[in-house]
């Protein structure tokens, strides 16, 4: 398995499940896409970050509606590591293709941390924010470390 | 009106009727943020096209969902057009904050044609989408002729 999974694999393995399908014309218009979609994720999932935080006010409308774009967005990237996206302006180390079985249980992971910061951000009450944002914090990081270059 | 619309204008206008507020730590995150969303957005509108137009075949499935991404993301750059964000890394022309009710109007507008499309896609049959498809795309272009450089 671990010598057949190529570059395709990611792409592959993942397009099953996602709205997005993998088609970009080019590569860097895929490396393009999924940085951008983790930008938008980034800022939206952040705000969540600020209210279970305390650095911002708690507003559980805005809450609601910033966690409903982080999920959006947490299924979009996976479909835009296809072939050849592996190189250009990215800081995805080779460990994605190379342990590609890995790599997409930890997205799916996020996705699943996503989905339930999402269900506690629609609770109404700070309380089950924090306690739904560390891990799915602890989710990004996860990736992060093992498969984003500094 | 026109003496009193500023920098702040177009992003305090907008902001009341938007799910992201407009919170960044920094002018050049806005202006990152709002690009990526026209980023994402443009991969999935780029996708309806290409099945509108016959380059991808029909997929009512995948239609439905690139709409429901696209409408998502016509709602976010909006509030990142804030004040200081018109200088940096962006391709954004002076006259989006001096001639904002212009812009929000434009803005609007694409919202509202995204919104159609969004119907239109899940309908379920290309020719809703081809109908729905062209005043959409005619949005996006009147808004990057008047407000965003070459």
């Amino acid at each position: 398995m671990k010598i057949l999974s190529g570059l395709f694999s990611v792409a592959m393995a993942m397009a099953v499940t996602l709205p997005a399908q993998a088609q970009f014309a080019k590569p860097e218009d895929a490396v393009k896409y999924r940085k951008a979609s983790f930008t938008v994720m980034a800022a939206h999932f952040g705000r969540l970050g600020a209210m279970a935080n305390g650095r911002m006010p708690y507003d559980a409308k805005a809450a609601a509606e910033n966690a409903d774009v982080a999920l959006t967005m947490s299924k979009l990237p996976w479909a835009a590591f296809g072939e050849g996206t592996d190189k250009g302006d990215t800081r995805a180390k080779p460990e994605i293709w190379k342990e590609s079985a890995k790599y997409k249980e930890a997205a799916d992971k996020m996705q699943a941390e996503m989905g339930k910061l999402n269900v506690a951000a629609k609770a109404g009450n700070i309380d089950a924010l924090k306690v739904a944002f560390g891990p799915a914090a602890a989710s990004c990081k996860a990736c992060h470390d093992n498969f984003r270059k500094d």
